[in-house]
């Protein structure tokens, strides 16, 4: 925890999310793999935080494709818990970046899961690494900035 | 439907799946929505049956869209079940078709769920109604008279 | 469809939700067994709205088990599309009841989806079909007949 | 990678599964999260190879719950691909282990996603770190010295 660590931004609340039925399993708890899709949630309302729309940088001909993840599970979160969804970007790089998460329960913010996902930008058609669209580049840096 | 109906083809088993842990729900079953994920793949085995490649009837421009669905549950499906996955194909007119199912417990042949799904052929550019590719009404004349 | 469906309630709108990336699939739309989790978004909001919180009613040990369901898809619906739920209740019995489905895109309030499950109450010890909880009933009741 | 990482079992092929069109997602591929439900499927499989069955273990009131997990993806899969699934304990500790996993594409062999998951065995009830099964841990030494 050096000075670096001290200058990356705080994960701020960028939604919640309601806990479905169908994302829980036989254990009573969500299913591990579900947690991924709440990281989703959380990037895509991020990403609106910032005035930019997922679906227009796909229509733009930008693919933003995972390439690495992981999740660390805290607390399992249950059927019809509140989470809000916290998530900073970190670790800008010409044509990659890494969004972080930290997934809390609502109730009495009692940490429930924290991850990341590696993302690198392809053209759709080539699949080649192009660089990160520079509006959202400048995007993020302000809103990570600002916070 | 009268007489036709008495010659209804018998559902053919074509094929089998285990039941997954992500699959269960916090009841300790599967849930509801996740036997239309074991129709799907009851469909696409029975395609593979016959000899028809759904991806290749994708690659020629034709997409087979699911203009309904009903499913009514008999038995609950646990963690690690193994399902006989039974289908056949009725009803087919010039761009639709439908898929009946009859998932099995293959202990014990128990009834586990069973329904239908209509589909329709769609153009993959124009999503218009176009008529079922040829080969494939063929293939399953063949396949429901030869049961 | 006589004077007893005139009396139907109207489907109220009970919430909302928005279509993520994960529920899509290659045809680049929503899987069609997701429009079910929606289903269940809506009928856990709608009890919400009554005042009911299904998983209180778990917890007294009474389980509502999905017996049937039926979806039809009229329109396609696409990542980020926000919908709006709606839903009713109708033909509650001694131990079972009806709820009834309309997903709309908010957007144009266009119908993407309709549909509804049967519930059966069981005790959750023995399976056994139990009295809809009297409570429960009467809330649905005075919502209902309130619209 | 000294020593002790040429002392690592390899990972052997547990089984198979094919990729079903729910998994995948609107970029045509399967959905990032999903991995996650294949590894579950790996794991079981290995287990079952080793004459253990994870039903059996929870019904005795142990529970493998997932701490943390990590997945690199190399290629995306897609529709219909049928993958092997590649799996080895790895990291044996009092009440904790890991699963590794390499899951390829059957007809090339190309490597499709990599990964762990790391367990903690827990009981059901008290949900208190309890030690690994010991017949399971035997059985998992047997089985990787085994290779």
């Amino acid at each position: 925890m050096g000075r670096g660590a001290q200058r990356r931004p705080p994960l701020r609340t960028v939604g919640e999310l309601r806990v479905r039925y169908g994302d829980t399993d036989a254990m009573g708890v969500v299913y591990y793999a579900n947690y991924l899709r709440y990281f989703e949630a959380a990037r895509v309302e991020y990403l609106r935080r910032l005035g930019q729309d997922y679906r227009a940088i796909e229509a733009s001909g930008i693919i933003m494709v995972v390439t690495q993840t992981a999740c660390r599970y805290h607390l399992s979160a249950r059927f019809d818990d509140l989470l809000t969804l916290g998530c900073r970007v970190t670790g800008m790089r010409r044509s990659s970046f890494r969004f972080e998460y930290d997934l809390r329960r609502a109730a009495d913010d009692a940490r429930i899961a924290t991850g990341w996902t590696e993302h690198a930008c392809l053209a759709r058609e080539t699949l080649r690494p192009v660089r990160l669209p520079a509006e959202l580049a400048r995007a993020i840096d302000a809103f990570e900035q600002g916070g």
